[in-house]
């Protein structure tokens, strides 16, 4: 299969040489000219993926035209609040491909999730979004890592899983997209709330009943804006929260976790 | 309230110093006459909770009639694999008080839960269980700490909500003892896995994953044998599993976890 990774940052290009493993025609796709020159000539990511090998097979492009028109199915590992500006460049090339965000976190001043924001921008096209705890960084070493593909396309997330599963990554399907885009998001607070409890020197504990009482919170807040509360329960809301709280969460790290 | 604790260990103890410090007229019972002579005269408890000061008003005896005739609630702190040979010892002194299982696991040889033992050994008298993500050290130093208090009994979770209840420990209540008792000791199985994923040098995707899909796991089995599935999802499911999971698992471990 042909498929695009639209975002050079640590997940996207963990993405893509993740796709190329699996044996897909891969295209990354970077915003900024002189960093796909540099992508495409050392083949490794120094800012956001360091330490990692991009097979020669990974073609790498700056071209939104090259890269909409490459991918017959586009993963947008594109950061929430660039995705309009992105999606707006690539609007004129995109044939119809069905888009996958892959990104977490809601769009500042619309509340948009990531999926909402394709719509908005390019209308009534196919969209999905995968999510769940996934350490780009651990993705690129091949520790075993889980998400979860959601759509309500019928057909997407299984196409989404079958591109994606191999030994090592494991890909669960789930039609309740508002959830798992949400879950992602917004189990956040929590994970500020957790890295709020360790600097006030609480124990296991505390942190075991901030996460678990606090996907119920999530899971109401989600059942209010018409997901399923259980999806909260799964790879993208606590899955995706045990991975984020207790490692810590320090203050340099609440702005991006707020904001994706 | 008169309040009873079975059981001289870490538990035990930070739950006869909590009741205490609520108001309870409180009575630890050790099983062996030379420990509680100990716990009496340095008002500590130097092998199982060291460093932490125990309350003159906390009475301390290792007489089995004395501690069933003085509680009108008695907690069971007594490790499960125990609980048949104490509750022997106390079933002619038992004046009817509901009896609360605290201890986590499964009775080898029987499979019975906490509550189950007790039933066994004094017949059907009132029967509780709490459990949740509840290091005992941490209860002691006061560190917020919440658990779940279940019976089929009318009324027994609010009377142990009441009892237990404070600005520092916050006790939720459910009717689905069978749930919470087997959480407490099945997910012990998942958390031995993510002790094991460590030592195998997996990483924060790889446990999150593992405590996700095996909670999922620990509802279908605990369904099959009766319980509610979203109990598991709990503080005595996956809450239990954040404390006892994330901070590493080593061999030395595993038996207690398998045996409680």
């Amino acid at each position: 299969m042909k498929i695009t990774v639209l975002g050079d940052g640590g997940w996207g290009t963990a993405l893509s040489i993740l796709l190329d493993g699996n044996g897909h025609e891969t295209m990354l796709w970077s915003v900024d000219p002189d960093y796909a020159r540099i992508l495409r000539e050392r083949r490794s990511n120094p800012k956001f993926l360091p330490g990692v090998r991009i097979p020669k097979t990974v073609r790498i492009t700056s071209s939104p035209s090259e890269a909409m028109e490459f991918g017959e199915l586009i993963f947008s590992a594109v950061p929430v609040q660039y995705m309009r500006a992105v999606l707006k460049q690539c609007r004129r090339s995109h044939r119809g491909a069905p888009i996958v965000n892959a990104a977490k976190g809601l769009e500042i001043g619309t509340l948009l999730r990531g999926s909402e924001v394709v719509r908005d921008v390019l209308g009534e096209v196919p969209v999905g979004a995968i999510s769940g705890p996934s350490h780009a960084e651990e993705v690129a070493r091949r520790l075993p890592t889980t998400v979860v593909a959601a759509s309500q396309v019928r057909g997407l997330p299984e196409t989404v899983q079958r591109a994606l599963n191999n030994d090592r990554f494991r890909v669960y399907t789930s039609s309740d997209i508002m959830g798992v885009e949400l879950g992602g998001a917004i189990k956040n607070v929590i994970a500020i709330a957790a890295g709020i409890s360790d600097g006030l020197g609480f124990g296991d504990n505390t942190k075991a009943a901030l996460l678990t009482r606090g996907t119920v919170e999530l899971a109401r807040l989600g059942a209010a804006l018409g997901a399923r509360p259980e999806t909260f329960w799964g790879l993208s809301g606590i899955g995706d929260l045990i991975t984020t709280g207790p490692t810590g969460t320090n203050v340099m790290d609440i702005h991006l976790l707020l904001v994706g």
